[in-house]
């Protein structure tokens, strides 16, 4: 696979400085771990709050990592003065998650001058061990960051 | 279409119980407010730590409630003792998530054995309008309590 | 919910024109029966050389009449010398597709300048009996004729 | 990633006589041409029949291919006497499949009891080139051949 290349040199500020203001990502006490080129990982601990009704991570907790995830991942391959929105997105939840910790990796499929195609896949870690557990196809929109509507 | 009949007559104290032990739920601020056989409404007010990068809500909030509202409604058509458990979900973003309140109408489209499809709309309200924010559909596994493995 | 109004009044000339050239459909044996503002109706009849390994209709082939439908029914909302691209879709199989005679009607749930979220509901009939056997969620491009990338 | 085992020794045989009998694969021109545990592949050449408006493969031709290829690799993970059933599939499509030839490579990315969860993607070449065209996430039911009902 080519080698991906940023058309903005300081994307990674641009998404930083973008994650910050996802108040969401705060509440659930999920962090930015990685942005390089057509990548983007999050990371989030298990914590009481975030359960479903067996104690194990909700879903939409995995949702809400992987899709940050993916739509940082295309920022990163987004022209300077853009920003991204989500479109749509599906996942399939392959197993429990009853883990400790969990690592969404966002990568960037198929980069477009205004519509971007992304996956996602979200790691569990117990015990010392990685794991598959869930992931995620999505569709990001690219645009000028002066425009509001798609 | 027919009247859904539930299988369990006492379906609405089940999924109260289970949404109560979704400690997400209570982290987001969601709130169960409708239940009968076939559909069950989970309401959302906006709050300043639900937001994506623009300040409107997250998509990840969006997928939550909509989940939870999925997955129950499958679960006030399932037998006594039974429970349920999201296999995949995709949702379209309709429109900007710029609202005060929104509602997570979840419906079953489809009840079976031990899978059921489902939908839900999620509706936002502002300035005493409603309209239709996303869409979602979803596939839940339905399973009697001491099963743990898909 | 309000009446749609097409952009251009030869929507109807052009989608026609333009499923003629879908030559997939004419092998599949697939019937443009409707076409109204935002509204797009395909029949298809069962044949021996549509089947999946038990005999009923292929997954495929519902996909076909559904993404179609869905496609032309953006199409039907959008601007003079514009077209449709599927960007992405999803189905939910609810039941065997056992069924004579199948009818795809695609919808839009919300038109956009440059995407339209679309959802379409295949019918099966058989003995008198009309049922649903699938279900979409769609995302299609809206462009002008001219350019060619996404 | 641990290697794939086979629970039923004559899963090659299953998936041939079982890719036979889904004529849709022949009104196509589709071929099965490879079979491993956990991994299948389907190759289509573009031929006039299967075009959507401008002449380039229709979308529910690389669905149509991808979903088999989805549902013979988890039928390699089944046990002997069970038979695989789409549940939902949800393809991005990637490029424009102005293609000579594709190929859908379909994937077990967790094989379950009653569940698979599959992948597909599917290639395509022109001029000595290989791309990626689409991409699919699919929920695959699977069963004891005699039972009929999800």
């Amino acid at each position: 696979m080519e080698a991906l290349q940023p058309l903005n040199p300081d994307y990674e500020a641009a998404i930083r400085e973008s994650f910050e203001r996802q108040t969401l990502m705060a509440t659930l006490g999920a962090r930015l771990v990685a942005v390089v080129p057509g990548r983007v990982e999050i990371a989030l601990d298990f914590s009481p709050g975030l359960a479903q009704q067996h104690g194990f991570l909700h879903a939409g907790a995995l949702v809400s990592i992987a899709d940050s995830a993916c739509g940082y991942a295309a920022q990163s391959m987004a022209p300077r003065d853009h920003e991204v929105l989500a479109v749509e997105l599906k996942m399939n939840f392959l197993r429990p998650a009853e883990h400790d910790r969990f690592l969404a990796i966002g990568r960037v499929l198929r980069p477009g001058r205004s519509l971007s195609a992304c996956a996602a896949d979200v790691m569990g870690y117990r015990s010392g061990k990685e794991i598959l557990v869930a992931t995620m196809l999505s569709t990001i929109a690219v645009r000028r960051a002066d425009r509001d509507t798609v």
